[in-house]
């Protein structure tokens, strides 16, 4: 089958002739990939910025960790899900025993693998091999390619701000920095789970009228200062109740700090840069700053019964995963709106070009 | 009657006369000092370190943020408190009607002094004026001299071991930063609120034992490393779950992120440094960094509980407040054992050794 | 002053002259009334239903606990409130500093009145005597008089959702037992404050369609069997995860318990029956039932913030405060539509026509 | 193998010869029993008083579920375990992929099974048959038959003190009705895990010192009132936070409802009675009432974890499994002192003896 591989550390995927996976535990399970999404995670791994936070991964392996599809076979100790069935599949492949496990915390699971990051082969492929711990069956009928962004964009921004929701209450600012394929999910949930007061920041102005119109009640651009004195003076100089940061860089996490609440949460999806505080800032004002890593499976679920039920969507166009190279070349310079979804099943367009283009020369 | 003043930044306090203070409000109270307690915060007052996080107070003023003693005087809308009540007295002095106060979360609330700290004289004098609000009876009969440091050392502790405490468990490890006048005493908070391990890490070798003693699991002396080999090994590797820094300087932060557990939590009381995880490092472990302000009211009433079934003690001694100038210099050359606390009805020390030394010559 | 007053169990009402009430104690606010809300507890109230509960109060008292208007005279204590200020009035008056009190549990505190019921005279009168802890200053320019049901209504609505919130999910769902006037409003607010979907019962057909254009996902008309098979089938046979009961007598209860999945949680507002588990039944399918008095002063500021944002509300009818036996007459036959509310400053409607019949004779 | 076995209701249990179970599934384990605990609810199963609430099981099938051992096989796709482990058995065989498995709640799994309780073989045998999700590994060395008893009886103790903790705080008041076998427990789990005062109620004097011995602060005598008065007295007539009732009939949740202080707990796992709350005694009072079923898997690890740290023991005495029905008879008629352990291994009291008559008579 066709997979696109990182062979090399800042040098664009390959896409290659590889052997399909095949089962070899009773719990494994088989996925025929209908789309995988493209994240901006998948930019930073082939910069090597995950690499030491993943223990250094061997190259080369398929990158892709925002998979759905339908499922194309079962180990033997697998009961609920049949060839066929439409599936998301949860980005991390867990043990099920661990305490982490058992407590539903799966991204903390002890012995847990990340297919797409860690080493081992993710969703830019044909197939994709996981654990039946981590697949969720769709409704009979659902078309899953487009449901992708979901697995790990939608499920961040889902737990995000289910970890922050305990925190607000009518009357409560809840800032969002970055409206961007992350940000722009997190300002519907913020609506549906929350009864906060939305507040979006970005620094491109076309992306303050987008917020609006998913349900913030006010968006501002930010300049010099980062929106500080834009967020101090709409929460009549208190400052916000809870930020999340879907930046976490370019001094984001700075601002963040300035426009807190005093016994205010900081809580970072983002990521690149630092945050600096001062212990004496983080006690006189008793912060919280905290990191979200992707959510859990029951996060997925729950997610997955929202987007059913039309009250959240991740805007998604599906590209040929013949041109993952071009895609992800488009996502580095800004030009996909949205989230960007990989399809096998897509004729490539460069191809169709060229043959159209041959077709006309030979005519 | 005299009080103790701050008149110049790094200067020595001032022992002067000055006007008793009078009730105005109704809600005012009057308390007669048995003990002040003299906090490491009181130091840094002088050094000027929290003048900009107080909006830069008007010298001089009375210091001293640990106080308890004896009701003196009520205004006409107090009816649970009458003279001679021993009481303890909450620091802050809350105005009981804003959204924080209303919650229980006094230290937040949003008109709200701070006497000894923000400018308003404190309790280094024979009379301190406080609200209503912040006046815990004590039972009849008790010598609330030797309480005065649960005021305010005692409650930020308490405070902070009942923040972490959800996210222990039996299994679990608790790890104690700098064994100090706080410090010695989330010891006990936390074998008696928690059924984690606790394991105390000091600098100096003869804290160790005195950690154990208190209850303490284990104890480790930090060298090179801020203690990180010795709490990993003694967690198999997998960090702590909870750390709470009494320290916050000298490089106990960057330690403390290094033996995080995934999913950890670092609690911060101590200050004077700063911490500086990247935001991927917050992320890629989904850590959380918590500062902790004083306690609430109620905090302070279940500590006394706590001191009253003898479950917890503070190590304290008393000196005359004609000698404040001689405790604070012991306090900052680290002379102090335990907590001190300043008795104005206490005659001086040194005007007794001139006395002798008087008498003795004319003899 | 007028004032409507209870002289004699399971009698009517009598209008009365009255002295006005004074201010006596610092923290005292006197509310001159805008609108009192008519809640079926004032017929209880007369019934003699709450005597005991209530201790036995000593008659005759004005009744009225739903109460808003403007302040008329402030306590020398009280510094955040002046005369002409538009208010909505928390039904207890409560003492500040007891343990529930600081908790923000006001509707526990150990030392507090209820005006209205408990022989503390209530607001169906011109003037209320209340305390400044009661009072939530509303907007400049707010006609408190429509926002009257709030205080009781609303607000005990309000603390009913959101206790049991934290135990919904997208996919759970939540069943409102009664869309009379409590029961309609908390349609509104499961939805604006959980991500249930939200199930209405009622008798009478034609509450299911107002109930599903307030927001509820489905609506059942309650019959024999008090809705169970209609809720069992919604849910897949699994039971809804939280149902609230705002009728809590002729069969609700036992209805409710049949149709609760396992480790779900039966919350009760009205009252009237018994519920009556075998402990068995409580411990194999570990269920909770939980009571639900008033919320607390924040839980009235956060109603009234989702109130002004437009986000939920109840319908209410004035009527002049001279009519209030004939008002409470049409409660008692279910002639009331929505809440109603009395206005004292309203000409009677009676006396109009009185006049009205005296004038043509004259004529 | 020999295992005992229920035939008939209300019949003693029978020993017999059965074939050995099978591993058939990837997650199967068998565990060779070292013990099995005896539960009242051995007894109730007899009596048929489960018998509606578990869906009829059909007879024989094995009895025990509270058993620990040593593994004996494991399925092929089970890794984390091998012959020889020594290991106590969560009683509930789970999914692992319905929400309440993915939350932690494997308790509420949808399809779960029960063995020794809903059909499914126990472990009054000498082997058992369970699932990987429900095997806990104890440290090497450890002698698995003695901790049988934890697996049920102690987890839930456990679970019911882990539930009510968040309800308690320094001066509250927990009280445990009944010094069983549960409840002689709960003294200790509430010692340990909370900062309430402990107040022990039963209606045999002897038991009121061992409470005490145990960490009660305090041990009452039942009579008339069921410790109504006691409890009221003790707590200044304020009622306690929290109750913990073992018995569960014979009047002890009218009493329970009494001695419950306003916004207190009443929470249940002693079953036989009923409790029958007016709705508006739920309501005047914000009451709850909860039921507890067995723990978590997670909440068994941590059990193991303070039973391994000294902080908690139960007394259990062994008995030969041949023994079984005398054991149950004495169990029955209230002869046993702390919990019963039956063993496989051991050989019968009663043919020792009639081996030594016999060896006498042939002597």
């Amino acid at each position: 089958m066709k997979a696109a591989r990182l062979f090399e550390y800042n040098q664009p995927l390959k896409l290659v002739e590889v052997p399909e996976p095949k089962i070899t535990a009773p719990s494994d399970v088989l996925v025929r990939i209908a789309g995988a999404g493209v994240c901006r995670t998948d930019l930073h791994l082939i910069e090597a910025v995950w690499r030491d936070a993943l223990g250094n991964p061997k190259l080369p392996y398929t990158i892709g960790h925002e998979n759905a599809g339908f499922v194309e076979e079962v180990g033997s100790g697998v009961t609920h899900l049949k060839k066929g069935d439409p599936v998301i599949v949860h980005p991390l492949v867990t043990c099920g025993v661990c305490r982490a496990c058992r407590a539903g915390d799966d991204m903390h699971c002890v012995s847990s693998s990340f297919p797409g990051l860690d080493g081992t082969d993710g969703g830019y492929a044909e197939l994709l091999k996981t654990g039946a711990r981590s697949v969720i069956k769709l409704a009979s009928g659902t078309d899953p390619a487009s449901l992708a962004p979901y697995a790990d964009a939608g499920l961040t921004a889902y737990h995000a701000v289910k970890k922050i929701a305990p925190a607000t209450y009518p009357g409560s600012t809840a800032v969002v920095v970055g409206v961007g394929g992350l940000g722009h999910f997190a300002v519907q949930l913020l609506r549906v789970m929350t009864t906060a007061k939305v507040v979006a920041l970005d620094s491109r102005k076309e992306k303050l009228e987008f917020a609006r119109s998913l349900g913030a009640d006010e968006a501002f651009q930010t300049g010099q200062d980062g929106g500080v004195k834009a967020v101090m003076d709409y929460t009549g100089g208190q400052g916000a109740d809870v930020i999340i940061d879907f930046v976490g860089e370019h001094g984001t996490p700075a601002a963040a700090l300035k426009m807190l609440r005093r016994h205010g949460t900081y809580s970072i999806v983002g990521y690149g840069g630092s945050v600096e505080p001062t212990t004496l800032e983080m006690i006189s004002r008793e912060l919280a700053i905290i990191g979200n890593l992707v959510g859990t499976y029951n996060d997925l679920a729950e997610l997955m019964e929202l987007n059913h039920q039309g009250k959240v969507r991740i805007a998604a166009d599906r590209f040929p995963l013949d041109d993952v190279v071009d895609v992800m070349h488009h996502l580095e310079e800004g030009k996909v709106e949205g989230r960007a979804v990989l399809v096998p099943a897509m004729p490539s367009a460069k191809k169709a070009e060229k043959e159209v283009a041959r077709a006309a020369a030979s005519g």
